[in-house]
Parts: structure tokens; sequence; C-alpha cells
């Protein structure tokens, strides 16, 4: 049949379903016979691909649904020349996102990482690797400025913890308000993680 | 029977049952059935109290625990001399409940407020509702030490945004450092809503 031809390969098929159904319904509302019916897999598929079945699967689509936030993370800070604005416009368009998707859009990983913390080990460890992989990634961009690798760290494990606790918040009161104070005090953070700018008279 | 003699009323089995398991297993991994099992009432008491089924039950529950917070809040903040000093024990204390309980015990309304931010109406209004509070009580007792009514709210909101952003990567990471962080940080921020405390020269 064309309409076979067109079809990405069934194990990208099947993945791009999964991530799709666990942050629409997550972990434990996502069944294997629904992923297998979304992603137009034969049933054999999954566990040809994922023999360790549902708790295998889930963690590698976490860390595929991971990467886009490390692009996105990336579209925003790689080559910026000023990080306190890039942090600025990162969570502005956080807020902006929610608006604009009637607050359903928000991190990809929480809502299941949230679930399966304390239920599935290859499930958190997959959301714990996605979580540092961001903030390494955030912490590179800061020493990349200038920052003292410590304090870099820690001020992308702040924007980490700001940015993700109002998402909560923002989603239960359908308000972007949290997520605009988290902004403001993000800038804060990398504000003061980065050298101080040289004033003229020391020079 | 004698037992039954020692049995909480019915309704309040049932909303203890269901705010346990929404904790374990949040929302859509908790059925009506395992409810009524948990609780040992007779099926229909469930919707002779909560004729809403699931849903309402389930806001009520939400509410319920969510007054165990209010209660740890003001176990540290009430009558506190100094809230800098609540603020960085009560940030503690959430890393050493952490530790305690093998990095399960957190936010017992977090998980279910992200699940059910864009499929339930009186789930998230419920969960919203208990969020407020929190924020309101934490906000009433930074006035109280004489702070400014929109400083302190802000303030409130962004402990909120810290500690609940902390949880998600304490339990991913098994590492109370996200926690140690923004309890820091948390302590500088009532620090800067209150009053600032007079130098002795002014007087």
């Amino acid at each position: 049949m064309a309409k076979a031809q067109v079809k990405a390969p069934t194990r990208d098929r099947i993945l791009g379903a999964t991530a799709a159904l666990l942050r629409r319904k997550g972990y434990t509302g996502t069944g294997l016979k629904e992923i297998v019916k979304a992603s137009e897999a034969p049933f054999g598929s999954v566990y040809h691909f994922f023999p360790g079945g549902k708790e295998e699967l889930g963690a590698e689509a976490i860390r595929v649904s991971g990467r886009t936030y490390n692009a996105l993370i990336q579209a925003f800070y790689e080559g910026a020349s000023d990080l306190v604005t890039a942090t600025s416009e990162f969570f502005e368009a956080g807020a902006q996102v929610l608006r604009e998707t009637n607050y359903e859009d928000a991190c990809p990983i929480a809502t299941v990482a949230l679930e399966v913390a304390s239920t599935s080990e290859p499930m958190r460890e997959a959301t714990a690797d996605v979580f540092e992989s961001w903030i390494s990634d955030l912490t590179g961009y800061l020493v990349g400025s200038g920052a003292d690798p410590t304090k870099a760290r820690k001020a992308s494990i702040t924007l980490f913890n700001l940015v993700e606790g109002a998402f909560i918040l923002c989603r239960a009161w359908r308000s972007t308000e949290p997520m605009e104070l988290a902004g403001r005090l993000a800038t804060d953070v990398v504000r003061e993680a980065l050298p101080a700018k040289r004033p003229k008279s020391s020079m």
C-alpha cells in the first residue's frame, strides 16, 4: 500500500505514540494495547523492539521526549550574547505556550516523573537522566559565558525548580502569574551566577 | 461486631481511603472499586455520599489532603518570631522527610494536580483551591510580620514554585540537594519581603 511507504519506521512510530500518550494520560493511564493501536504497529513488534515491555518502552519514550526540551534550551541559550535576557525570554515563552494551549502544554516529563518516582526504577532513572541533561546543558551555557561551574550548576538547578513549580501552579490556577514571578527571580539568579560586568572606572 | 464500633464514619473512611490512593496511584490509577474495597464501605455508599462519583469524591479528598499542608505551614510559621528561620526550617524538614521516606513522601497534591489540570474541571478546581489556601496562609503570616501584602503574596507564590519544583527533582534524583538550594533561595526571598530591620544607629 502506498500509505505504508510514508510511515515512519515501526520503532519510531511506537516511541512517538508512547511519548504522546504519556504526556496526555500519564504512565499509569497508558496501556500497551493503546500504544499498539496508536502506533499502528503489530502487537508483537512492541516486545520485539522493547523486550522489557511497558517499562523499557516508557523509559525510552521519556528520553526521546526529553530531547525536545534540550533543543528548546539550546534555541534560547546557545550563542546568546546575554544569558540574562535569554532566561527572561525562556520563561516568557513558557507563559505564552501555557496561554496558547489552554494551559495544557507544559513540561513533557514532570507528571510522569512524579507518577513513577516510587513505583518504577527504569522509569525513574529515565526521568532523572533527562532532568540531568537539561541542567547540564544549561550549566554549560552559563560556564561558557564565564560563570563559575559550581555556581552555574546551582543556578541551573534553581531555574529547574522555578519553572517546574510554576508549571504546576499555572496549570492549576489557569494563570501565568506564577511563571512571570518565576521568570523575574530566574533572571536575578542567572545575573548573580555570571561574572560581574566590570564598571568602566576599574579599567 | 466490636470492630465496627471503632471504625470512622463511612464518609470519612471513603475520603481517607481515596486520599491515600490518590497519593499512591494518582487519579487515573485509582478506581472506584479499589476505593470501596480500601474503605470497607458498601459500593452504594460512595454514590450516596458523593453523587458526582469519582470526580466529586476525588475533589473532596484533595481538599481534605490539602488541609494537612495548611497545618504543616501553620506549625512552622504561626507565632514564629523569625519567619526567615521558619522558612529555612520548613525546607529542611521537606528534605528530611524525603530522605526518611525513601523519597516517597512529598506534596500530596502535585502529582494529581498535573494529571487532572487538563482533564477534569472539578478536580482542577480542588487543586487550585488547595494551592490558593496554602499561599494565602503563608501570605498572612508574612503580612503579620510586617510585609507589604503584595510583596508577601509574591514571595509566597515563589516559595510554592521552589518547593514544588524541588520535590520533582529530588524524587527523580534521589537527592535532597535541589531542596537545600531551594531553601536557601526561599530564605532570601522571605528576608527581602519582610520590612528591613532598623539599624540601631537610626533610632
